[in-house]
């Protein structure tokens, strides 16, 4: 049953993050472990201060308590015998590293406008913190608001969120061929919340409808797929790393295709599309990676308009679309998963990361929230995205990036979360 | 909490097994995968009628279900992960074999003194119904007796047994030189009853006195240490595989050592010593041997004269005692164990696998139960013991082994458990 009760603490083990922090972090550590980075904090919802709703000591002591947090025995076992995407990813080195990790110090303070919450360190290390960060605030976010409830009423709010679970299971049931998996981690009302929901999924789901979990505590626990490959951080970080002319921060971009397909080759090799606009995205992947790579993931802008800009690229390129799967994953509902996948069908292959609206959708409104990687090697980076209005960096570092990567989308919407 | 109401089924997983049934599994499916071979349900306490108490359609159904269980993903990850013993011990094509395996029809029939109760098939497939039955029938057995109580009684049996864990703990605590392992799956008084001293132990003990459990699960769900090497199955199959003249049987137990080194090296190198008897175990292990293994198990017999051996054995082949390491596993409690560790300490490292005392310790009786192979490639086999009555085998065949491993124990005590 749902409830929703605190926990002790909001993180309880280093597994409760998403899968591609373990396969971003392992080809950090691999190549690029000590470049110094600094992740930060940021609502892009309008109107809320977070100070003046979390408690700034209790964040401190959930922060506090995920330091304290080591990998166990068993989860370790999980990481080594993952092989859902190529036999044992993880190596010894890497599993080593983790097991001795303790997350590096964070940086908290109290400004008027929120809070300043900021990660900076070694890549290698302070890659994991993204995840943990966001459920916290979160999870505090709304502490605050069921605090002043009475149990009564806290167990009305978690019956609205099964009777929505329910009617989008239902939905989904009469519509086999969406596909999905749960990428809900970061934004999800609460811990429980997102355990709940892949419970329920996996059990009254088939395994060919819902795919699995960014989870990868409760793909464990519910014996489902680890899902998830890679964020913008990547080609964020690369910029900084081969910082120099116009032409090496071009060039980090297909730098990080070439790193991911060395480490990883297919199994993992779903290419994210938006960190400096589709455009530059399909000028930049030669034809050859086109074919090989499995296919993409559209995370900004409009996602009917990148399909059929994807099946053109692929037409170019000289490849069958119907061999290649989108994924998409931006501010998705049931209906719009339903308008995607019809559009495509027969064309190309489709699936979807389905996050805040599954994971948090108990009649209160998300957070736009997010943990971005704005600096690398000393430099400032920058996602531009299909959406403008999601765009992360300084400004002048984001109008050097508009031009060296002849960024023209107009496309300007602020994200409901 | 200790509850002692039903479960919906005794066996929910096929990782609720000991750990050594991997390891042997993953030797046997490498290199005796399609032995033909019987394992036999034995009860050893006199007095009791199984069929008058358990009944038989219940016992079908357990049994049943067990062959409908799968291995789900996150059991193979954690297998696929194991390496305590050796990197990734165990491979692909085992893991594959064990995602197949469903395990094979039993045979069960109701006679006037009880039931017969057999698991014929292939060894590699056989040999995962030991301890599954074991658990079955022995928890079948005790809720016989629970049935026949109020809540309230079955409350009162779950705090005597509650009491008796705390007062080991209290003793054990004030013994930091005792260091143990639970190996009481096949013996449990029920599934929570492991479940429930595991946890507590690995809570309440310092990780360095309480090293592990065999149960695979429960060294899963608590991320401790899963524990165990091999069995006497090993040995007495191995005298089906190779059998023909003495010699060639009596050359069967050292091939067996020979085998599971090749196979593990010093991983597992644990021997157990009393299939054919200590007296023939210290003539058939070679110094090379004594010097490249681990230690020895003890499972039979005198433990203080066997320790004492041991070490004279280890002294005659020129090697340090004190390198050494002795684990004993026979109807062990904790006064046992205190005397033991005492008696060789500084001289030979000594640790135990604790089984019934631990795991079915609330005040009933605990049953003498044992599932043994009793054929393999279509001989009679023979486990001699250092306690003629733990022998097993048809009698000619048991005097056969006598005389070929000249065998002159005469250590005769009835076990308790």
């Amino acid at each position: 049953m749902l409830s929703l009760e605190s926990t002790e603490w909001i993180i309880e083990s280093l597994l409760d993050t998403d899968f591609y922090k373990f396969t971003m972090g392992n080809l950090v550590w691999k190549r690029y472990p000590d470049v110094p980075v600094r992740y930060a904090l940021t609502l892009r919802t309008k109107g809320v201060n977070l100070a003046a709703v979390i408690d700034e000591q209790e964040l401190r002591k959930e922060l506090d308590h995920v330091r304290t947090l080591r990998f166990n025995k068993t989860e370790l076992h999980y990481l080594r015998g993952t092989n859902e995407y190529g036999d044992r990813m993880f190596g010894e080195g890497y599993l080593e590293f983790l097991a001795a990790l303790q997350l590096p110090e964070y940086f908290l303070k109290r400004v008027e406008s929120g809070f300043i919450l900021e990660f900076p360190g070694k890549w290698s290390e302070a890659i994991y913190w993204e995840t943990f960060a966001l459920s916290i605030v979160n999870e505090l976010y709304y502490r605050t608001f069921l605090r002043k409830m009475s149990k009564f009423e806290r167990q009305v709010v978690a019956a609205e969120g099964i009777r929505r679970l329910a009617e989008k299971i239902r939905i989904l049931k009469e519509h086999p061929e969406v596909t999905f998996c749960d990428f809900g981690t970061r934004r999800r009302f609460s811990r429980a919340c997102q355990d709940y929901a892949v419970g329920v999924l996996a059990k009254e789901l088939s395994p060919l409808q819902f795919l699995g979990t960014s989870n990868t505590l409760l793909a464990m626990n519910y014996a489902i797929t680890p899902m998830g490959t890679s964020a913008h951080e990547m080609f964020m970080a690369m910029s900084g790393i081969t910082h120099g002319s116009d032409e090496e921060i071009r060039a980090s971009h297909n730098q990080v295709l070439r790193d991911w397909w060395d480490e990883y080759g297919q199994g993992l090799s779903i290419a994210l599309t938006d960190t400096y606009g589709t455009d530059f995205f399909f000028r930049d992947m030669t034809p050859e990676q086109a074919r090989d790579w499995k296919g993409l993931r559209q995370d900004s802008g409009d996602p009917i308009m990148f399909g059929e800009r994807a099946i053109q690229f692929y037409l170019r390129c000289g490849v069958d679309p119907r061999e290649k799967l989108l994924v998409f994953s931006d501010g998705l509902d049931v209906l719009q998963m339903i308008k995607i996948a019809g559009r495509f069908m027969d064309q190309i292959r489709v699936t979807f990361g389905w996050g805040t609206n599954l994971t948090n959708d108990l009649g209160f409104a998300a957070l736009s929230l997010v943990v971005k990687l704005i600096e690398a090697n000393g430099w400032g980076t920058v996602k531009l995205s299909d959406n403008i209005a999601k765009a992360v960096g300084d400004p002048r570092d984001v109008e050097m990036f508009v031009r060296i990567f002849e960024y023209r989308s107009t496309f300007n919407v602020q994200p409901h979360y």
